[in-house]
């Protein structure tokens, strides 16, 4: 299905010593899965070992993929950190897969990150002015040197994280681990999310609250925007010191990106979700029989849609969870059939009904257009699409990746030509101003929608 | 989770000359692999070509991990069958994978099949006294030796199958192919599922709709118990002189096995599963907030349960897909880390209330122990447990993999105790009385839950 | 290099019960790898497990590429037998690797066989009468059903192999492993070899003497012309009964299959090499600085060319080993860079010398050519080539893979334009008369030279 | 066997634009697996395209495993770099797997290095504290850096390459690729080989002189010590001025790391080896019946002992060339039968023989030791081993894996007590001072054998 994509998910645990971290961070890694397919990553250091020894596993694939179980239990260590990723075309390579890892005059370090920077050129220009070579075309090895730099100046890690944090400009949430300590970084708008957990006397900081839960342990708090959390053998630790008023948290985390069962900054996503299909109900309604979502992407909203307007809710697709990345590519004639792999309608539902569709965004319509197709041949009478977002008109810095503009069917084309496009009877989206019954007053960055940069 | 498994889904198609089955095959048992994730095979001949050179491919895994896209492109021929195959341990090897495919005297065939052949034993012994070794412990073998044997006295493929057919007993579903014919068997009770399908000029034959639907096509009609079906280049004929007036068709296909989304014997699978959760509300009503259902087993049940009670349905689990085959087996300790990874609660909907859970059934219990233990602490008041089929008590002779009794935690325990076990409010299955209500009068084999054998 | 090929290789050991075969085996097939690089099979049985037992491994590619370390561990039992092979384009697939193994009505048996079985037609035609399906298209699993088919009415399964063998015509060596015995037969001329060998109490059948000592064993004896041995827990024993007169040894073990360290019917293989270059060096005389061989193969006999002539013998070649099978195929243009990059020209020891180069066999020239040309490059005077065998003429029916006619420089070129096209100042064969001094009274099968075949 | 290990081989192409270089690096490195085999690495670039575009391709394994057909058909530019690497135990990881290529402030350069440089640390610690983090041990990545540092202040890569080259101690032989050109560099004293070749307009680097003639081109001359060669679209330069008047070529060279087909520094290896087992027989003659070397690294040695002294030249071993890095490890007591795997004895011709054993060296012993048994057991009436080099007794800093001196058996042990040792009639080794005899007036370095330094 053609979905904007988030680019990573992170994690990172500190286990007290003698009980290793790997199992823990695959764990955590196999519950961010959704946030990044291409590749994977984990990185060990034993807080009583030698210094500077991370013991360093990563390659392309799934994390189920990636590691066999002799990989997990030969990454020796009590800290851990982990990351997989979503790439782009062109830069999917080993060599971009996370974590980074380097030895450096104070010894060692290896960093997980999730976002973009978008003051990386010139940044890159003054490390390289530096005589520091990159390998790779990742902001994580950006930050790295960055922390690198400083680091030569400063009295500790964290002093020369926080430092380096201040030249950053973007939306980032980085996992640093050193031979003795991990610590967290969000970007002081904290566009990206990150939270922080505790399993006994352990500490973890993942991209999600559901990270968390997977390995056994609960959710503390999120960390806050600009913050900086230090955990070593003495316990956890901030700075607030990058902290500031403002903040703008990613929109398209409620919409899509999350799990449904993941809190962030505060807000229970499938509640938001829910709330964001009430809302497409009180501003579009319609007389229908049934509400539905697209699997699983529009579910929630769906579900919400349905409470709000007392249209029932409805099963209506048989998703295939079995059709895979390897799924061989269907040639553009034997398109139709791909999304039938995929989704197929439960037709004793369908049949002469005027039914609600919900998703949570359009990106190409192809798909769309398809869905609509098989839902009328098999007896639907009406279609009705909402999008529980509005349209997607602007590129993102922060670390998503969005289609260019020529991809986007919104860019250019009316909600009516784009409803006469994907075949419905009726097509609305949410607008911006709903966000705030979803989530309240929690600031956010809608730039994609409405091109307000926060940065 | 522990649940009860299906053996097989088989799958066949007859396209006009020049255009290749191999992708169709694919496509079909990509859509049929949720009855069977051990591995798969494909066999395919090309009805121009020479005769007697069918050729082959198969190995352990998905769908999608056996075949690559050169293997798929390489198999060149008209007609095709393939399998997929759940295999109990011990039997899982690549001998045993199918397609079996063989020459013999007059030409050569490939067989698939799904189901259990009870007089297996003595066929064998029949068969070796003829000095027919085998290969593999498979019935699928046994089969095609049979159809061999009678082959040698008989003018045609489908006589031979014929003559085959009488003499095995059990359920099973079979399709045939020889260089230049299509052909599918179904017992004659129709304990097994098979259907026909058609797409423009070209046959399916399949254990469900839904893979019939995967390739463009469209279904027909169920084979009839005991119904033989010929493709070639004349078309479709059959043979019903095996067929007779009593029918049990498996009732684990409308409890469990088969997609929502296919329609056996003419009942769709969704509604069937709807109207179990009805009956179960009807028969054992419960004060109560909401209505959920494990995913993805209860859900369609727990949606007929909300309907006939109007005690609003919930989304209350989050199901992580990317928890595979290949994830890192946790040891016991870690068992309820197991269920937490695989699925999560979404509290906000759980906190206060008084729950009904809807499953499929119960098997060892453990999962749901965990699932209610998981429950209370997201701060559900209330647990009450549906399971939308009567307890599984004997064992399978037909194909489906049970657990000795000694696992099956219905053998010996009464509901009460079974009640305490997994910590639930209540615990009430469905009666076989009422699966009147959910399928009509058609026929159904309840032996698993009754020990009356058909056969 | 262009080369004729040897199908197979073959070994088997009977280790006292408790001690594992597999690692011996594995051993013993790496000793006979230049036999056979296409696939490579293991079997085993406990001698004092359940009868009809036999574990089996079997893949495509050398034995270190098809065996893991727990592959060789996981293979239990106290009896193995295995086998190498080389297979022709188009039969080379999985279900063609041996052993094959099969369960019939006495219990169950595997079996590997090099050779080739000249009636084989008919006697799969009876088989297929008897409803005796084929898997493969390996005389193995001829011989096998041969072998199942007797046993019915036989009273031991050394009767059964006897009965079986009385049917079979050609060239084969076979080892048959029942759940307790092994047993080895060779065909009643010897075309194949077979040899015998103990280490302690344990008993050994193989291809070749240096399988045996690869596993620290010794060689006994070889496997007479016909003979059965039958190796139990009551010791070895044979059956002389198939045993005749005659024999014609395959003249191409001691030219060039065979490794220089075997012996093989009494005549150790370096020893016969030696005396082929002797005796071409007597009938074939020439002046020149120096005699060499192309590495491997005609290194034995260039050294016995030496010590005949009093020419000293030079190394000229550096042979690179690390180019294998998977080395990426270098288009036609290419092909004189591929001789190049796995042979290369000891300058110093070339350059202005009259030189007699021997091989085993031409058989396309176009290699040969090639390396003329280096030789002259290099500054070699004069370039006589000797060949250790007359021209190969006619195809061979007992399992030795010859190229077609058409692609026999020899078959309708008369000896003149060969050495024209080659380059060779000049250029001669040893004659089939010649034998006599190279292997004694050794009653030889030279058809592939004279067309005269023994069966 | 335990033998002496070189680190690396390299190998460099500059091909007309169009002509893609793969391939040719890929010949080239087969041509020199012999000087490592547990890495490979190719890259390229095309000198008319996008600067700073290096494609790179690398992985654990021989080449033939490393590369699949299209990785080099994918690897797109006309000029191309490769690495093959022995690695020592706890370095054998992808990171450190060649070439290194990076991404800098003037556009990206990838190198590939054989050799070791002595000051390392002190390098790596000025690198460090201008904050170049490290992600590999190598010092490939080292030299890098400085050419990186060096670039910055430079008006051309060469230009940094030959500062960067004026701060590295010890024995190098570098190639780098920049977008644009070709560069090489040899350590001022030689050490480690560096030859040029050309093939038409195309230049070629590489560590010897056969894989030149593998692709097909003709050495011109070895690379000066200390010498610079740029290789661009202007052709071919040379720059001296770090040429000294001191030289000191690696002995271990002639003796065992390179192939006899290489010439180097003027000296055909295959000659020097001969004039080494010349000056063997001159120093110690004795009265014996034949001369035989281990395959293959005594051979050419005693060819030469056996020219000298008129004791006929024999082979009396069979060499298995199939046993490879994936053999199954034997367990101690199982390692006699690891030798006779690889190693079988040709027992006619050492039957009653008084043998001159010949071999490069030793270094543990065992295998000798092993060796002398099996021509005992084989009927050797005497066994006299001469090593065509010095006793092994000092650490090399220049890029030769060295064993500790606890593994070397001619540390602290008597010449008598080794000959013992190895059961063996009597043990002599070559002298220093025979070296001049073996490569004339060239200056070597001999530190391994007499601990004098040159650097």
């Amino acid at each position: 299905m053609d979905k904007i994509h988030e680019e990573c998910g992170v994690f990172g645990i500190y286990n007290h010593p003698g009980h290793d971290a790997a199992q823990d961070v695959y764990n955590g890694l196999t519950a961010l899965q959704h946030r990044g397919q291409e590749s994977a990553g984990i990185s060990v250091s034993d807080t009583e070992g030698d210094r500077g020894n991370l013991a360093l596993k990563k390659g392309m694939g799934l994390v189920s993929e990636v590691f066999t179980e002799e990989d997990i239990s030969g990454l020796k260590g009590n800290i851990g950190i982990g990351h997989v990723r979503y790439s782009t075309a062109g830069g999917s390579t080993y060599e971009n897969a996370q974590p980074v890892a380097m030895r450096y005059i104070k010894g060692s370090l290896a960093l997980v990150h999730n976002g973009n920077i978008i003051n990386a050129e010139d940044l890159k220009h003054e490390q390289m002015e530096r005589g520091q070579a990159h390998y790779t075309t990742s902001d994580s090895e950006l930050i790295a040197y960055e922390i690198v730099s400083e680091r030569i100046k400063s009295n500790s890690v964290e002093e020369a994280v926080l430092s380096a944090s201040k030249k950053l400009k973007g939306g980032y949430a980085c996992i640093i681990m050193s031979p003795r300590k991990l610590i967290g970084i969000r970007d002081p708008l904290g566009i990206k999310p990150l939270v922080i957990g505790k399993r006994d006397d352990d500490y973890i900081l993942a991209s999600e609250s559901a990270a968390i839960e997977s390995t056994g342990g609960k959710m503390i708090r999120d960390v806050e925007p600009g913050e900086l959390i230090i955990i070593s053998k003495n316990g956890i630790s901030g700075n607030r010191s990058l902290c500031g008023a403002r903040a703008a948290h990613c929109v398209f985390e409620y919409i899509y990106f999350a799990r449904n069962d993941s809190v962030i900054d505060g807000i229970e996503v499938y509640g938001a979700r829910l709330r964001s299909g009430k809302a497409l109900s009180r501003i579009n309604p319609v007389d229908a029989d049934i509400v539905s979502g697209i699997p699983d992407s529009g579910i929630a909203a769906a579900k919400g849609y349905s409470e709000a307007s007392s249209i029932p809710f409805a099963f209506i697709f048989h998703k295939n969870s079995y059709i895979g990345r390897s799924f061989i590519k269907p040639t553009q004639e034997e398109r139709n059939i791909s999304v039938k792999m995929k989704l197929n309608i439960l037709k004793s539902e369908v049949k002469g009904k005027r039914i609600v569709l919900i998703d949570d965004s359009i990106v190409r319509g192809t798909t769309m257009k398809q869905i609509v197709k098989m839902l009328r041949e098999s007896g639907a009478k009406e279609v009705h699409v909402r999008i529980s977002s509005p349209p997607f008109l602007y590129p993102c810095f922060y670390g998503t990746d969005v289609p260019n503009s020529r991809e986007l069917i919104a860019s250019g084309v009316s909600r009516e030509d784009i409803c006469a496009y994907i075949g419905a009877d009726s097509l609305e989206y949410l607008k911006i101003e709903n966000f705030k019954e979803i989530v309240g007053n929690l600031p956010l960055c809608t730039a994609c929608f409405d091109g307000r940069y926060p940065v």
